[in-house]
């Protein structure tokens, strides 16, 4: 799992080296969830103590998440998402998404996500250009560093 | 790495238990960009053959690739997106746009997505709703499963 993906020039595999584990992605997730504590990422993902300080430095380290001192004056410390972290959103939308559309059966209760302003589930989401453009699979390509 | 995330109705957790993986989300990227054979993607992406094999199964399992005889008559088979893997390419564009703005040092060189149709890069896509509206993290949190 260590070895470094054959392209550097791709912006995938880097945010892959970064974000590309299943621990950091749930971490990320609890994360705009409003999880904050060590102990409540632990108690939420049921993960090894020791793997989830490693995954939690990592995300520190990579400018994800923030430490901060607990509101209220107590001693427990807190994880915040940075600006860079936040960007990650539709990152988790789109694994949200995906999980909807195909990883339940028909019916199988799952959890939705909801605009705060007006209490409503949001509407599947699609990619958009500037100028309101949607893009497909089959229209893109990817131009590596170096072709014309 | 083999535990199951704590709540089983959280789709962002489903995904992440069948892509949240290194090896799998670039060897997604690598269907999307025309890699269909064994060799090709042992090649571009460094891996070891056993790991690659795994995944390849893995993905095939979860209906995310099919199993198609190469064109031509050779004796090749080829792995080809499904139309439940094809519905990833969301997923791959975050990542790729995330590391665009966030994993690369100013002027940089990386590969870039281009609109096939006109040979021009793709601008940044931002997810919009049905009606246009765009939503954004601060606005937007998750009702889970049993809350009114």
């Amino acid at each position: 799992m260590s070895a470094q993906p054959a392209d550097p020039t791709c912006p995938v595999a880097r945010t892959v080296d970064i974000v590309g584990d299943k621990w950091s992605l749930l971490i990320i997730r609890d994360a705009f969830d409003g999880i904050r504590r060590f102990n409540q990422f632990q108690r939420d993902l049921g993960i090894a103590r020791n793997i989830l300080a490693a995954r939690l430095r990592d995300l520190v380290h990579a400018g994800i998440l923030r430490v901060e001192n607990a509101t209220g004056g107590s001693a427990y410390q807190e994880y915040v998402l940075t600006d860079k972290g936040e960007d990650l959103f539709d990152l988790i939308v789109s694994l949200r998404q995906w999980g909807q559309a195909h990883a339940f059966a028909p019916g199988e209760p799952h959890s939705v996500l909801i605009d705060a302003t007006t209490g409503e589930p949001v509407p599947r989401l699609s990619y958009t250009t500037p100028d309101g453009g949607r893009i497909q699979a089959r229209q893109a390509r990817v131009r590596k560093v170096g072709e014309p």
